[in-house]
């Protein structure tokens, strides 16, 4: 508690009380839109909950993704925005393939795998080969060089819920670059306990990266009930050599394309530069992408439609609904590229599940206080508070980034955010309708603000 | 609570209240020993922790079974039980095959499905067919005959939790009879809402029955996320067919040898008819049948054991690790046709999850008063109530009850054995040990009065 009131005290002792105060009026029927969607929002449900059920899984580079993009702009249509488009773009493209697993000695059991993207295939007759078992990262950095030869290493460091998802940074790594790193040290494969905090029977995948030039070996992550199954297997084994069998037949279909699908509700001065609200429309081909990211485009979409329906906003809000996220932010990379020279007033992504927002991120904070507490008012109403924490942007923004434009992170509650994360479970039926319109809320007041200010944002060095 | 209140007043107005008191003290060992295993015990862990690591899914008739036959065995054997046996019986064995399903139109998505037990197969070539939704078994018992000639009927029947497992006799029939119900008015296949009481994306597998003489179609579980799924799928449907492609290649593969499991702990008096402990070894393929029913043998073997440690008790303590319960009681009934003419003193069965008992039941409650009301005695300090119902006993206790004889029924906690039965989700990681030990303590208390009276169970006609 005592951060956040030193928090609230640094807002409160900003210079410009009067100058917010008195947008206190001209905030009423933004916060009026804003709070009626707190309790009244069908808009985003509309969209996650369509797209879901009409399009499902969308992999990056796939037609399943081309029939995402058609839905999404057929109902950016029928929502009235403005300037919709597909801006394609090709990328390499990795599709799964046969998996399975199965503890071969000393004793006999299936396991769940899935193959993380950009796996290698262990080919379609599979591969048989003796376990090492690594408790955590740390164990697999300090094996030897030569150590794995012929061997599958198993990474087992794992992973705990946390609000702000810290965890995923803590975990993350086995599956980001161990299999790279297992490989190096001459393993013929990798499996990693599931980046993910359920006890679930779902294997949570996601990718991993392999060095330019090298040839990346079966990479696959299993549940953490198998995770569990297979540190008991040794502890039972009592010496003895754990060997596994392993069939996974990913493989890479050469160029795709896939595109980012862009709508916009226009403003009243088109000189100024627009409001940027992302999200991606791909999801992994697993679940059925609700809070991955079904939700986050339903929240931007909806909260733009709100902001337009007290009057026209000053700035023109842009939706950017990017493709091929998941398999190395090809969509973001594309769209930076695209538009380089064209500058954004602030980016905002909304990428981290449809539980509730709770924090209110900057990377003006301190440079531009007065725009910054403006904010931080709109959505105190909502159950969110400042922070001195600096704004990074979701991974859609590339573009704000490269330019070194204002971002804004609306943090979300990630509590169980990795226990649906890139798995089968992330379904519809997971999305909490309450928190999904609190998001709509605090995008709304947030957007309302934005795309009503006509000041560049002061930014500091 | 009304209810509670009226059975412990009719418990205590019963005639031998002074016979009962008398037992206190010759109760004590087996009690203390009893409240001991509450804080400490470990032999069902041991026995549920092994079996699911060391042999995993054990699929009635198939090798993984006879794995499961020999591990137990010499567990037996570990833990000294006395005159462990194997008793082969032969049976019909079915196996999954491959299994996959997918909304064709109007939208394209794939969905999980798991094929039943007993289901006919697609053929390796699949078949696609318009789906016809039946929100309940009702509707589907409404239909008219010949109304689904080339169709595949979708039963959506849907499951609530409830603490004394009620559930599954409300929506069972969906799976027990929905196939052949729909087979009978010209389906090609069934796909069923999953019975169970989750929205994890797995399916429920478990049998479905076809009439002797039919050919059966095939019929799956789709998991609960994805019945949900394809009701939406249906409501943005508007009428327009949806259409399924249902690949599933299960098959009979002919008479396989399964067995059951005995063990003893030899009473005093050899010429007394023995205390039957009932569990099933076998377990669906998916899971690695840890509620289902690795935690009820562990529960069974560790209250004998504990039973033994005061002192050689007068009547022998027989457990029977049940085979092939899962396709159809196989080896209860061999156990029934081998045993037709040994009396059997008391049959219990621990079959549903490893959560607390919380009910004591049997079929002399009336009958015979006096030991009625002493195992209630015994089993009130764990939390377990008394009850009027009758019992009717475990899978496995088809020899007693062929025999007309005593049964007793330690009513388990399945507020949440439904979110778990017979998926990929049962596994050891789902047994709270601090319940399992209640189980156990529960069960010594039990098994302690039983094993060490002499008279014969006074039974009302």
């Amino acid at each position: 508690m005592r951060t956040l009131l030193i928090a609230l005290a640094a807002a409160s002792a900003l210079p410009s009380i009067a100058a917010a105060q008195t947008m206190g009026a001209a905030e009423s029927p933004a916060l009026a839109e804003a709070e009626a969607a707190l309790d009244s929002d069908t808009i985003a449900w509309d969209f996650v909950e369509g797209i879901t059920t009409e399009v499902g899984p969308r992999m990056p580079g796939t037609e399943a993704e081309a029939r995402a993009r058609a839905w999404a702009m057929a109902w950016l249509r029928a929502e009235g925005f403005a300037n919709i488009a597909n801006e394609p773009f090709m990328m390499q493209t990795w599709e799964r393939g046969a998996e399975t697993a199965r503890v071969t000695a000393p004793f006999v059991q299936p396991m769940h795998i899935a193959a993380l993207g950009n796996s290698g295939t262990t080919g379609p007759d599979g591969l048989t080969a003796e376990v090492v078992y690594f408790p955590s990262y740390a164990d697999l950095v300090a094996a030897p060089a030569g150590s794995l030869v012929g061997k599958i290493a198993f990474i087992s460091h794992d992973m705990r819920p946390t609000q702000d998802g810290s965890g995923y940074g803590f975990a993350g790594p086995a599956r980001w670059t161990g299999p790279a790193l297992a490989a190096s040290k001459g393993a013929v494969a990798t499996v990693i306990r599931s980046i993910g905090t359920d006890n679930q029977r779902v294997s949570h995948t996601g990718n991993t990266t392999f060095p330019e030039g090298t040839t990346p070996i079966p990479a696959g992550a299993l549940s953490n009930p198998d995770a569990d199954n297979l540190e008991r297997v040794f502890a039972r084994a009592e010496g003895r050599p754990v060997t596994m069998e392993l069939l996974m037949t990913p493989r890479f279909i050469g160029e795709t394309e896939s595109g980012n699908v862009v709508g916009e509700i226009t403003g009243r001065d088109a000189s100024l530069p627009p409001v940027l609200l992302a999200c991606h429309l791909d999801s992994w081909d697993n679940g059925t992408g609700a809070f991955d990211d079904g939700a986050g485009c339903g929240i931007i979409a909806a909260a733009a439609k709100h902001v337009a329906t007290y009057g026209q906003p000053l700035r023109t809000i842009r939706v950017l609904f990017a493709g091929a996220e998941e398999t190395g932010l090809w969509g973001s990379r594309a769209y930076a590229a695209a538009h380089a020279d064209e500058p954004v007033f602030v980016g905002l992504e909304s990428d981290f599940g449809a539980d509730r927002v709770w924090r209110l991120e900057s990377n003006f904070t301190g440079s531009d206080p007065d725009l910054y507490r403006q904010l931080a008012q709109a959505v105190a109403r909502f159950g969110v508070g400042p922070s001195t924490n600096v704004a990074t942007g979701g991974a859609d923004l590339n573009l704000v980034r490269e330019q070194g434009g204002p971002l804004i992170d609306l943090q979300q509650d990630g509590t169980r955010y990795f226990d649906l994360h890139h798995t089968e479970n992330d379904t519809l039926d997971k999305i909490d309708p309450v928190q999904l319109r609190q998001n709509v809320a605090v995008w709304t007041a947030v957007v309302g603000v934005l795309a009503n200010h006509r000041p560049a944002i002061v930014q500091g060095e």
